[in-house]
């Protein structure tokens, strides 16, 4: 019945058999070759000729874009030049593993040397190396475990390339150890719905086949648990499954305080799902998606195309569209600068738009053209605004061009700090809790050796949020949540306490943040909330927060 | 006598004639090669030799460090390898210059795809590829213009590598067209004591030979000055002068309020030259130039030597050491990890020391013993600190080794925004302003496209040193300033009115900010502080100070 504890992804509950993620091999020694070349190089033929045929029915069962990656990394895996150097390698008396590891390397650097698309199949070519080299030593490749029945998915953490490979249909739940609740599988577990645990520190203690209860309100696993937990679990999970059913309510609190609940939107695609877990409107429209693998910016009558179909999808509702936020891990050759080196902290947003001004007032005219000729209550947002001078040279572009709500995200500290002056000259502010975590707490929230300053629930950060969440009260504009903090049900609770008006997450946790404010008065979440800002850290936040909760 | 306005460094006046740095080069065009190639070949060849002989006489020149750089170049630009690779451009119809281009182009990129030392080099080729184009062009080569007769230097901005070779006997002052108060520039303007004024941005107006006044303290570049004007800024220039040769009183306001004026050091040997400036102790004494350019932590006994030479400089004076903080521009192999993303926002400071706790241990034991054997009064800071638990890990850590006085810098935003609870937990905070504007605007301060808003005078940046000064008056606790901004004089005093009660600065500073303390009571300090944190911006800030300063 012990328990490990984490940090929990949305209200889910599963129990299963734990399946293990193969972590990497280690780099392979340099002892000489045993044995003879010609073996040597045999046992690499059939090593890499197992690893391409078994890259290419991997492709085949994943379809689409997985295909074209997988296909590839097949073909990588029989690269007639990388082969020449194993073999050479091996003449000269290298063992196998070593020289495969060798082998790919440097082409490996010579890619990553090209950078942009080129740069990034370097990480493939590594994946490819890895699995020859598990493939020599008769081991699992590391990655992805595969299992014909569903289970419970325990790893370090994942990657990018591993969730794209990931068949949800098996996976019960995850449980990391590393990472935090921005982390890429907290937010592949919101936006696809899996429960999940994160920053489980003691995971390693997790054994394949171990049946546990991962019960993510709690942010506990169960492990060796009783009949009672078990079938506890099972209950849990049914009424769960039951308030998913519920009705569409608006979001409101206990005491009928209305609070939108809008959905955080990359396509135009992705609406009618949105609409059908009730989303409220859009909070967040990230534009960037027609931008992306493009050599130029499209041009306006491209893009309002593609703005008309999103906003008719929404007559009568609010959909706040976001400009462009290239930059950072969002590069655009037309756009932001490579070789910036912290480009987090670069020219990207509205820093790199103002640059090239024609895009924004491109994408701005579009946007506006295809307001007049639809239903919806179009606003439009600025990313990346450090202070007031840029908030206004945004909103006074944006109604010149003929949009009528204008607004800035507040994602940098500076904004929250002088949140009166910015709000002042704003129409409203959109609170990005990501971004704005990851500077005030001066942690990239991409890299995992500081992933556990990425918590949302950080008094410091909380304590920006009160400050924007004051001074939209004064002045009655709308200060809205789009970052990942607004799906986590009880943060979302606090955030509304702090003066937060509408809340828009992914639209999977839709149903548990509005279950979760229906248990809340106003005056209950602003108790909580100043539970949360008065913690000393983001573990006490959650702690004290959940103390008061229980006892109100 | 129309005037351009920037951000001035310091208090100085000069007045001379301008010699502008000659701009890059642009990059040649691929039209198709004119004339025969063979001459072509020779004009490159005529090129690469007086450049190799203009960079070999410079390295003589220079001396030390500076020599080895040139003399490598100079090797560079006859690298056999890389004439071949333009010869054979030429023969396929290349144009000269682009063939040099090319040539060096694809070699700067092999070096950049290694990283690390050779990445560096890297931007060593450029110079001479664009030393080379020069030559071939008959134009000046780009970088810092040489004159037999002191003169005004306008620039775009200056690059670390400008300034190393910068004759700083022929440099009356300094104007750039970019960068900020912090800017590299601006860095070493104050640390050798040049007049000088950033961010002018019409100083492209400026040209060769015009006579113009710079008036630091005025942020103004005056052009065609009448005489007048001209004998008023001698006059100026000579009171300086004469101030500079004041008694060396210790810092105080008008009211004979104390601000302790220390010292920001980067090795022991700079401790007498502080000293004889006035330094009433050190503010910060950087301890990285015991682990660079070495491959390991250097060992107790070698660190404890070096702390000692710096201790006995300061008999019953304050000493504010700071702990290792390596990493973001400052990597230490045996303790950061390269390849982050964002370095500035990655495991440097704090962070990285605890991952490596017996570095840290190290340190802090050799800083005890060094100081149970002198008589200075030593205090010891951790840097990169986030939040209250940092805080409580470094201070019992630093106690348990011997270490009487233990606090933390305040750099990074959240440690500002719980300002009371880490001065409860700490016996000190000294804010890095540096580092505090860079994550509070979320800009990069090494990065040129957004040199703009590192400006400590920007009012969010302002707000939080408030928070912080206001917690260590309730607290009793030194609140120390140790960033740039300490060393602008008007700044000095808003500070102390946000209330940071002691002032480190490089010494070339002090006896301009000694000056401007003794213009201003606590409560006039505490009027322009007010006035700052309401403006809008870090312009109007500046803007509101002076007009306040001015009135009273």
């Amino acid at each position: 019945m012990p328990e490990l504890h984490g940090v929990g992804v949305g209200r889910g509950t599963a129990t299963g058999p734990v399946l293990r993620m193969a972590e990497p091999l280690g780099e392979p020694d340099s002892s000489p070759l045993q044995g003879d070349a010609a073996s040597a190089k045999a046992s690499v033929g059939e090593a890499l000729a197992a690893v391409a045929a078994d890259l290419g029915k991997r492709g085949q069962a994943a379809g689409g874009d997985a295909q074209a990656v997988l296909e590839a990394q097949a073909l990588m895996a029989q690269d007639p030049s990388i082969l020449d150097d194993v073999h050479r390698q091996i003449d000269e008396g290298t063992n196998p593993e070593r020289a495969v590891f060798t082998a790919f390397k440097s082409f490996q650097d010579v890619l990553a040397g090209m950078g942009g698309y080129m740069g990034e199949r370097a990480a493939d070519l590594g994946d490819v190396a890895q699995r020859i080299i598990a493939q020599l030593r008769g081991v699992h490749a590391p990655g992805v475990p595969e299992s014909d029945t569903p289970f419970i998915l325990v790893a370090r953490d994942l990657a990018p390339a591993d969730t794209a490979l990931l068949d949800l249909d098996k996976v019960l739940a995850l449980v990391t150890r590393d990472g935090g609740p921005t982390s890429h599988t907290a937010i592949l577990a919101r936006a696809k719905g899996i429960t999940a645990i994160v920053g489980v520190s003691s995971a390693d203690e997790l054994s394949d086949g171990q049946v546990v209860i991962v019960d993510a309100a709690a942010g506990a696993v169960v492990t060796d648990p009783t009949d009672e937990q078990v079938a506890e679990a099972e209950k849990k999970r049914a009424e769960r499954l039951a308030a998913a059913d519920a009705p569409l309510t608006a979001g409101a609190l206990a005491d009928g305080t209305a609070v939108p609940l809008l959905a955080n939107l990359g396509s135009p695609k992705d609406a009618a799902n949105a609409v059908e877990l009730g989303a409220e409107g859009v909070g967040l429209f990230r534009t960037e998606f027609l931008f992306l693998d493009s050599p130029y910016a499209p041009d306006v009558a491209t893009q309002k195309a593609s703005y008309k179909a999103l906003l008719e999808a929404f007559p009568g509702k609010k959909v706040v569209v976001r400009a462009l936020d290239a930059g950072a891990d969002k590069p655009l050759p037309f756009l932001t600068d490579s070789g910036e080196e912290n480009p987090a902290l670069g020219r990207r947003g509205l820093r790199a738009l103002r640059h090239h001004p024609e895009i924004l007032r491109d994408q701005l005219t579009a946007l506006a053209e295809a307001d007049a000729e639809t239903e919806a209550d179009l606003w439009v947002m600025a990313p990346m605004v450090a202070d007031v001078e840029e908030t206004e040279y945004f909103v006074s572009l944006a109604k010149e061009l003929g949009i009528k709500t204008a607004g800035v995200m507040a994602e940098v500290p500076s904004v929250a700090l002088l949140a009166e002056q910015v709000i002042a000259a704003a129409d409203f502010v959109s609170i990005g809790t990501n971004d704005l975590t990851q500077y005030t707490m001066a942690a990239d929230r991409m890299l995992g050796t500081v992933a556990s300053y990425q918590d949302p629930w950080h008094p410091a950060v909380l304590r920006l949020v009160a400050q924007l969440g004051a001074a939209g009260a004064t002045a009655h504009k709308g200060v809205g949540i789009c970052g990942e903090a607004a799906s986590d049900p009880m943060l979302a609770v606090v955030l509304v306490g702090l003066g937060a008006t509408t809340l828009s997450m992914t639209p999977a946790a839709l149903a548990d943040v509005r279950a979760e404010l229906k248990n809340h008065t106003l005056d209950q979440a602003k108790a909580l909330a100043a539970a949360a800002v008065a913690a000393p850290s983001a573990a006490a936040a959650r702690e004290a927060v959940a103390r008061a909760s229980a006892a109100s």
